[in-house]
């Protein structure tokens, strides 16, 4: 068994989606961002009876997935806490019989599953967590580096900043302008092959391994940070206090999904409003980059259809006097957003 | 050996403090801290022959304190790198021989000491660093607690929010209500007997850490809790984020030394306004308390003289139309404080 760093070498590709038993799509966004930004890599997706969601990809056995081709069995759901479900582990074991190795991004380490570490080393298999976060973080300083920065930030969890991240990365690079994702979660750092894990990071050393991600560039090299929480999540605002500080982003883009109103995993807490959450980011912002600013909105508005979209997205660039798109979808809508990231 | 996690059960009390040869008092707070704030857990100190710095407590061997009734030996002393020196080694061992456990809350782990976690198992003896956060910490939830809340916010680092909340807490029981410290740090989990290292916690757990910090409780008592860090200082941030939103508290009292210029280890970054800390408080601590308020404001105006410090704290009550007091100085400024806290 081998703890492989996720920036330390290449993950053994191509994949098999491993969905569990979920049951809402807002914790599969693992298998969900496999798919649609390195849809080259994922050969197909397996899961219990019980899960709710799909992949849309073919139903594979890790038996039929490793005659495919595949090298590894990615687990591409999360639940809340991290927690790897003994309702699971027939089938880790199942893909380590049939010749794959383990790829995790959850908090509970594949190691501390009961059997499992025995089971691979037995067979000559990896067990590979990529929410190990590199070692010797330093604390952060503030120290203003060279070069541009996006920060995406959101109104909640899984709502979309990854995926604008991805999209306006594409969209600078497509213009020419040299230009980075960041990645700063499990799926991020499988998509882009290096990253650090936001979330695993010691608070102490949270804006430290932020200024860590970025370093000094060019001066017109923009570094597209994927955003981690939410300021106004109950549980998880620490990491985002810390990558945005950590990240002192020149630009950052509102994520937020209209229509959800319930915080994920917070009963009975609301969403914070855009204008809301674009007050609280300037004020906390400006603390490591006082010329900070808002470049737009991102809405994941996959809930609606293209009409009910269009409308919105034009009604909401009125109502905010901000760029308004869905990454997603792009058009004209998005191409402002990145004029205006750009501005 | 049994490393005790600080959350998980009370330290080992009463204590006999360790000064190892520690030449100047600033490296002996830890010390100084535990005489003045648990004097009843203190047996005696113990130290070297080339010390130059006593706590004014009777000196033990480690033999006669457990034969007056200690169970650990206390390392009360820090040095520059917080590391465990050769020198101190025999003393450790002394003191396991005698029956004591050890406890530290340095950045060097006992059990790395040579020698010593061998020592340790053979004589049926722990070694304790209070470093080192509880297990199973949970994800916060945003679920609000029963029972009132109190949390120390500061301007910058190392100016007086384990002492203000120290002070805080010993007034409040004085008037006969009931109420709990809550330590954060490693000096306070020491001073409480339990406690949780919040800068030690990984990000995505910190809300959840100091939900379990002060758990529910009777309508009218209140918990104590020692801020960490400061929202705006550039590498802490996260960690204060996290214990504003897990805390949930009704009242902050900011915590300020007048005159400092510039934060902590974070050159060029000057210290916030108060009225700015009140503001982002504010804003960010209504998240999961909507009822939060400032209950004023704590000096540590120890680089002042008695009537300095009574001009500057009189004129700043009058400015800021908010109680300001030093807690170590006490007297009726601090009285009005600990009313408006309890209003």
């Amino acid at each position: 068994m081998t703890l492989l760093r996720p920036a330390a070498g290449a993950l053994p590709q191509p994949y098999l989606l491993f969905l569990g038993d979920v049951a809402q799509p807002g914790y599969a966004k693992t298998a969900f961002g496999l798919r649609d930004w390195a849809p080259d890599q994922c050969i197909g997706e397996y899961r219990l009876p019980d899960a709710k969601v799909t992949t849309g990809l073919a139903y594979l056995t890790p038996a039929q997935a490793a005659a495919a081709g595949a090298r590894s069995m990615v687990i591409g759901v999360a639940n809340s806490g991290g927690v790897i479900p003994a309702s699971w582990v027939a089938s880790l074991m199942e893909a380590l019989q049939a010749g794959l190795d383990l790829v995790a991004g959850m908090h509970s380490r594949l190691g501390d599953v009961p059997g499992l570490a025995e089971a691979a080393t037995q067979l000559g298999r990896r067990l590979i967590d990529v929410r190990v976060p590199p070692a010797n973080i330093p604390v952060g300083t503030g120290r203003k580096r060279t070069g541009q920065r996006l920060l995406t930030v959101g109104t909640d969890c899984a709502l979309g900043k990854k995926y604008t991240a991805l999209a306006l990365a594409r969209a600078f690079k497509a213009r020419g302008i040299a230009a980075d994702f960041r990645a700063t979660g499990q799926t991020g750092i499988m998509i882009a092959g290096s990253g650090i894990p936001m979330d695993a990071v010691v608070a102490d050393f949270e804006a430290g391994a932020a200024e860590m991600l970025s370093p000094d560039a060019a001066p017109d090299h923009w570094d597209v940070i994927e955003g981690q929480g939410s300021l106004f999540h109950p549980a998880y605002a620490a990491v985002s206090m810390g990558l945005l500080h950590g990240s002192q982003p020149d630009v950052f883009v509102v994520c937020h999904e209209p229509g959800r109103s319930e915080m994920l995993g917070a009963p009975g807490y609301g969403l914070p409003s855009i204008a809301e959450l674009i007050e609280a980011t300037l004020l906390l912002g400006r603390r490591t980059n006082p010329r900070i600013r808002c470049g737009g909105v991102a809405y994941n508005s996959s809930r609606l259809d293209a009409d009910e979209a269009g409308r919105l997205i034009a009604a909401d660039t009125e109502r905010l006097g901000l760029p308004v798109a869905d990454p997603i979808r792009g058009g004209p809508a998005f191409e402002r957003l990145v004029e205006s990231c750009l501005a």
